[in-house]
């Protein structure tokens, strides 16, 4: 019933600076026997612990840090400079990554053994690996296929016909609804639904019909989509998300939206119809881009942004407005109001 | 356990084009007898399919489609300049509309039969029709009445004296919380939460108090209600959603709003406490309108609008500023910045 | 099954003039043994219940209304002016604070039994006290520790070592993941998911590659936390929201965010990873709040708001921008662009 112990097991044996240099790449200065076994901020690291420095800025708490292992930008500081009496350093090219692998390494909370739990409901006619754990009041439909090393959570709900890939984690209460294909090694959080039909409506008379949404949604490898967030399927062909992309908490994505891989989007930011998104993006928090149009690969959209027409070139596009006290915030509100006015 | 087997039954039988002239008042220019079992996009649509086009950029798509039916705009080309060879040709007042008539004739997934399934959770003192079913996980407390051939699906909650009107098709973990009030034919996708207090405090002591929320949610018929929304009960009156109005995702409606008949509701927008909506409104994605306020009918609000004072005429309104490369962006804030100042 | 009967005793024993105002410290005008039973809005009270008035703007309404005890506003009104023929009054120098304690004495829904439900799924591992009720379809995982008095409603979800406080009410289908610690008599509404990984990501050649998040999240006393809002843990300390902190409706709270006492978030607002808020601040709907910034005690941030640097100073602070009709709203941002131009 427990959902994610953590794994202690690697964290207990830990690894030591010289271990980490030789899977990472890495060069070490000091005792490369010293061994890490957990992961914290330099100024809450002990001497079992290893922390990281991408910056010059953090090169005082490097010094004040009672860290046994720091992981260091490489040519960040002149290596004779490096204090290792009670310390070794791990001078790598891209520490934050290096600390990321071993964040999974030390630490993942997505462990867990196989077996279909009582209490969960099973169609018969689902189709479940037999390396997957399904938990208690989870649901899986007809037609459903659960792959190897799935975890699905409790009452997390799988529509018939429905997909999930070798080595995807599904966090307590999510749902993935009928026919939505979902790649390797996906990790989706709670209460995120995948799948509800699209905002696809007709006018007659006045009154809104509905538009039966008759596409899917097909989600890639490695993809990772936040708490709440909610992914429709398509109108008539399907709503695609690509390999690697990482969704934040509450992002809406409306139906027949692409996605190219390895783009990132930040929470509560919201994606209109049949946008098509490059690869290598990233959407700021709060963004919206409106529909039907296309943004190329490598653009970064800030925060709060209104994307309003396709965007061909990569770089920063932003729109968002910084704060002010509000009293000055509307003597500029007045003067583009008067200045609009006099132009017209 | 399936939640919405596909209804194949009619798309296999079809409509001939004669058939759906005469079901919504069109012409057929071509082969009365050929039949359409489903719908699909005029690029993908093969000679089984049924199309649409309203305007004349889909006229090329016409051309090389190969639907078997195209629902065409009633005199958007002269008829005599229809290829019929393998086609045929139904003339319509609105494409778009018979289509969505035809998507559900054909393709509705909300198709089920009905039953209390073993693991629901119903109160003895609930009222269930026997058409309606109930799916396992699903909970009907204390007072709760289902109507006639309402859906509710895998872990839903139904609270304790809340009414769901005949026709319903509530989807899995859907929350409906209690004396909430829902009219016939209304779907409410996944993780929506209908009836939560509403967000009501009073200041004491620079502390804030709690203010119990002891009106209800009243939502009309054909209403649509998009995954993982939510909408608050009144505090004292009840919160008010109007018929036929239909709500995206993630859109968030305070207490005591009330919505008039067949507005849309874009996704992530957001209406403040006591605001009070028209009917045929349409409210752009991201949209804010701030509470205690009215709207009229018949008015448009763009994307990321932020409505702050009542709008008394019908039209279109916005504040939305369109993304810019960002340094132009940053340039014309800082122009405005210093118009503020000169003008102070 | 029930999840929340309304209170009916206290609300059937009522209160009089006399009574509430000992309690609350007010001063009765007219009969005070007149008794009200519940709580009205002047325009639909009844002899029976009891309103408020605030402001000299409610005065007509008072003088319309019928209800039997009004709180009024001290030194609102002079008092020879007060008809007390059917009626009492109670002044206070807080009505609507007085209200709000009053609704939750004659009103709370949140009222309950103990006891743990059949097809509720609680580890043996697991620590619940005899007074808390476990809602079936609920899962309590292992090493959860279920305060007194605490409700947990149907399909809840509790993760391994998570702690909930005195006192707590948990609406069905929230989620609180593993390891987090929730004070006393806190209130979750629906869907709400506490715990989920933050948005934590390294580049690699190109790729985001997941960091796990360590921390957890650490909530205080006195919160509430509206539907659907998501709180993510830290990605090594702790994210933490302090004693009395409410928190509206699709509310995104990112990794290691600190949130001072008191401070109240309307719906849709997004917060970014690091930010600290301080105590009795007020942050509008839709607005946004970078990461790694501090914002000072006191601050109103009105609503749509994108803040992006740190506030320092207690005040009001905005960047939302009010609608116009779409065309003057159009030639503004000409003007402003023109502007940025010619300052170029």
């Amino acid at each position: 019933m427990t959902s994610s112990p953590p794994c202690s097991s690697s964290a207990e044996r830990g690894l030591s600076a010289a271990e980490i240099a030789e899977r990472f790449g890495g060069e070490v200065v000091g005792d490369p026997g010293r061994r890490g076994h957990g992961l914290a901020p330099l100024h809450r690291a002990g001497e079992r612990h290893i922390a990281f420095a991408v910056s010059r800025r953090h090169i005082d708490a490097v010094q004040s840090s009672r860290a046994g292992i720091v992981l260091l930008q490489r040519d960040l500081v002149p290596v004779d400079g490096l204090d290792c009496g009670s310390r070794s350093y791990v001078l790598v090219a891209s520490p934050h990554a290096v600390f990321a692998h071993l964040s999974t390494l030390l630490h993942s909370r997505r462990v867990f053994g196989p077996g279909i739990e009582a209490g969960a409901r099973v169609d018969p006619d689902a189709d479940v690996e037999a390396s997957a754990r399904i938990c208690a009041g989870a649901t899986i439909s007809a037609g459903a296929r659960i792959g190897s090393g799935v975890y699905v959570g409790a009452g997390v709900f799988i529509g018939a016909g429905a997909e999930i890939g070798a080595g995807g984690y599904l966090y307590p209460r999510c749902v993935v609804l009928e026919d939505t294909a979902i790649g390797r090694r996906v990790i989706i959080h709670p209460g995120a639904v995948i799948g509800a039909d699209g905002f696809g409506l007709a006018q007659e008379d006045g009154r809104w019909i509905k538009v039966e949404q008759l596409g899917r949604v097909r989600i890639g490898d490695d993809v990772e989509i936040g708490a709440n967030s909610t992914i429709d399927r398509g109108a008539l062909d399907d709503t695609v998300i690509g390999d690697g992309v990482k969704i934040d908490n509450l992002v809406h994505i409306a139906h027949n939206v692409q996605i190219g891989a390895h783009t990132a989007i930040a929470g509560c930011a919201g994606i209109a119809g049949s946008a098509r998104i490059g690869s290598h993006c990233a959407i700021g928090g709060g963004a919206g881009i409106l529909g039907h149009l296309e943004i190329a690969d490598y653009v970064t959209i800030h925060a709060m942004t209104l994307v309003t027409r396709s965007i061909v070139e990569s770089g920063h596009y932003a729109s968002g407005v910084p704060h002010q006290e509000a009293r000055a915030w509307n003597r500029n509100l007045a003067a583009l109001r008067r200045l609009g006015r006099s132009e017209r």
